[in-house]
């Protein structure tokens, strides 16, 4: 295969081999299902590394263009394949048993994967196929080999040390001073939220959230028979200026927010009101809990500065994980408080399962510690931008009149409010018709009627391709529906 | 090297090898050091396949006269090389602030290794060496590249189906007839209990145990402000015939014990027992919570019924978990209930951290259902039989008058009881000072004060010549307290 290469240009050379092999798929040199050649192969036609070459195939692939199979390489997928549009029929495809609990209507769990001519934008994760397989593949074999003793133990309690070390250091640099003993990792920051939850709270304690909310977050308070009373939110976050009455009159012991890339607004709280609330909650002497569970994964504008960044100890509890910039499935998260309350929280957490993985605890701190995390936050928030923008691009040119979106600076969400006259009701089943799902705002509101005009769109986990036709099929889905008014 | 090997024999040519370089070692052919051959070189001078020379080095390593470097080989390990016998100076050398918690008492836990010198009978799990590293770390790197992408979602919230639907089977060819859909994966055992204490208990509720019992059910009990009622035990485990008074006096909600090779003393319960104790608990409407956490670690005598096997449905929890089995550091458990109870469970559990590791719960599952589970317990059973031997053997020779212990048919432990005038506060700087270290028996009981003449040796994870070598240390030590009163 001949590709050009320009060694002086300022485009990596990986870039550059993307690029050619991209035109390649899209002007027909390439149709679905042919078989690249294997990395080593093509490397040593070109004259490169092996590495670049796979980092060229993993663009590609993070795109939509390519398919890999380890052991068999890669194929290219065309961008014209996209699942086949279904046969606009009848409701009776619409399988509501699906959707009756909160969690199967956030987001298609459990446990039947959603029928392949469906686009989904329900998921609350980024792209697997951004995820760097290969290279924590090997991180997790030299763990294996070199550390296996050690790494098949239980571990120490609150974490592994060089780990919660790791994370004392990045969130230092970030601006959140901290130390290893400060750091409780947990299984996945669900887990830090509910023994936080369990340790500082009674039931029938007040905690105060913005509104919409984390699902997930509801569900664990209401299950601790948790009051929740809510704070309505704009496009800069929780509206502040209604604290005052709220911790007034519900003397609340916890505000729960997530202050960075919201879920499911995707919108970040202006410095103004960070300030102001943690003003607020020193005032009253209620406990802070942000939740930052993407915060890393920021697209463009400017940093904003932590809420436990510029609170007197013991006044915010920080959580975390690496759930979405990296994976679920390791389960690692982590929660960073004060001595007193993460000894209470640490006793809980010892009695209520030991230790997280000792084994992914190692890998992951390799990957971190070598560099590989920074590299793979900068891939991730590199191909999620392409998403998010391909999805803006869509929606403006498909969204019917009277919806409205926000552009969200990072993250993995856009929420969508539909015209008053369009609820989710009425609109999931011809959606779901046309080939396309969402998460239901309702998941996310505390009184759920209140979220029935608000949709949830990932854009992360999706290519380009896929989210203009799930857009496009998501429009006309919500034309229909008007047009049947 | 030559070796004679015979092959109308029945022995096994693996073991047929490994005793032959076994006395090698013993006879100074080998000395502490030496690199063996590889298992290649080995397996094509003796005309046998690479799996067998494996093999016996693999048992030749978990005897302790072999030390396996992954990438670098294999190398001797002289049995006489033990840790160093410490000079017996000063009481000043023992780290009294080591042991001021329960789980630092249990184990000389948290997060500092113990000095080299200290034979460590303390520990709660088998030994790592015994695991099939090369094995696992195939089938993880099968799974990490033929079902990447599924592996690194969150999964199912139950657990990985096809994992609970292989336990099942399990379970039933176990004589527990048990469906999927009653299986619940959890972070390892200790937060199954956890989720059932806060699942189906109220604060203030009662719990009956038997005692001495597993530390960290105490402690989960105790943080929850359970009330712990106890029932001595003797070698055929609970004594039951306390139970009637105990039942109508505290209206327990709960009843929890461990019939099978239990923790700390190893005894099982006797079937007449267990018989009875159903019986009662059905009586009062006790739930009870069977605890099987080493439950398929049998050396002799006949496999006794589970309770769960012979209960009616919702009378009986069952809880188990591959950490002891295979590796902690999985931390997969799980637990096996009925409908209601298993719901009520399942929800806690959804909101409190989601999933385990999917990517963990996906190797485990092809690793039993390919059939290397059964083959590492009999490897796993085969071996610490001999380990188990081995301490008795040393406790026969070596132990004071006045000290008794209980012979173990499985598991990991070898309980001691001290003479009248020797306990475990005058025992464990003296020992320290021997280079032993025990479980103290003070652990296991609700009134620490009770269990001052208990210890719990771990006989599973020490190899033969460390067992003797510290089983005569330890005798040693209360001899030195006993001449001392
Ligand atoms: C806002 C927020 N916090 C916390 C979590 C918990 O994720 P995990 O337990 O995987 O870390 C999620 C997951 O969706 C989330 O969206
Ligand atoms: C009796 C008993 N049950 C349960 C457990 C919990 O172990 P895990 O959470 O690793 O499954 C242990 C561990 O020591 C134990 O000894």
């Amino acid at each position: 295969m001949h590709i050009p290469l320009d060694r002086q240009q300022d485009v990596p050379l990986y870039l550059q081999i993307e690029e050619a092999l991209r035109r390649a798929i899209l002007s027909g040199v390439f149709v679905d299902g042919d078989k690249l050649p294997s990395t080593r192969t093509l490397a040593a036609e070109l004259a490169v590394s092996r590495l670049t070459v796979d980092n060229a195939y993993a663009e590609l692939a993070s795109k939509g263009f390519l398919r890999q199979r380890r052991g068999s390489g890669a194929y290219v997928l065309h961008p014209g394949t996209l699942p086949a549009q279904p046969q606009p029929t009848s409701d009776a495809s619409f399988p509501a048993e699906r959707f009756t609990t909160l969690t199967s209507r956030l987001d298609g769990y459990p446990d039947t994967p959603l029928p392949d001519n469906i686009i989904n934008f329900a998921a609350g994760v980024g792209s697997p196929r951004v995820f760097p397989q290969e290279e924590f593949r090997k991180i997790l074999l030299s763990v294996l080999s070199r550390h296996a003793e050690e790494a098949f133990g239980y571990g120490e309690y609150c974490g592994y040390y060089p780990l919660r070390d790791t994370l004392g250091r990045i969130l230092t640099a970030q601006g959140i001073p901290t130390h290893a003993e400060q750091v409780l990792i947990t299984n996945g920051s669900q887990h830090a939220i509910s023994l936080i939850v369990q340790s500082l709270l009674e039931p029938g304690d007040t905690v105060i959230v913005e509104e919409p909310t984390y699902a997930e977050a509801l569900g664990l308070l209401r299950l601790h028979r948790i009051n929740i009373v809510t704070v309505p939110s704009d496009r800069h976050g929780m509206l502040v200026e209604h604290l005052p009455a709220l911790l007034e009159k519900h003397r609340p012991k916890l505000i729960y927010t997530i202050p960075n890339f919201h879920n499911p607004t995707g919108r970040c709280m202006s410095e103004a009101r960070r300030r102001r609330l943690l003003a607020l909650a020193q005032h009253a002497g209620v406990l802070i809990l942000e939740d930052d569970f993407v915060g890393d994964l920021r697209y463009n504008g400017k940093q904003l500065p932590s809420l436990r960044a510029q609170a007197a100890p013991g006044a915010v509890l920080y959580v975390s994980t690496f759930s979405k910039m990296l994976l679920p499935s390791m389960r690692i998260g982590y929660l960073v408080a004060d001595s007193e309350q993460y000894q209470q929280i640490a006793r809980l957490k010892h009695v209520d399962s030991f230790t997280s993985s000792n084994l992914i605890q190692r890998a992951l701190d390799a990957f971190v510690t070598i560099g590989r995390y920074d590299k793979q936050l900068r891939r991730a928030g590199r191909i999620y931008r392409q998403h998010r923008d391909a999805m803006i691009t869509a929606l403006q040119q498909h969204l019917p009149h009277g919806c409205h979106f926000e552009t969200p600076e990072g993250g993995l969400f856009i929420w969508l409010t539909l015209p008053a006259a369009v609820d989710n009701e009425a609109l999931m089943p011809v959606a779901w018709r046309h080939g396309v799902t969402f998460a239901r705002g309702e998941c996310f509101y505390a009184r759920e009627q209140h979220g029935a005009h608000g949709l949830r769109l990932n854009f992360a986990a999706n290519t380009p391709p896929l989210i203009e036709e799930g857009i496009a099929r998501l429009c006309r889905a919500i034309n229909e529906v008007i047009a049947a008014k």
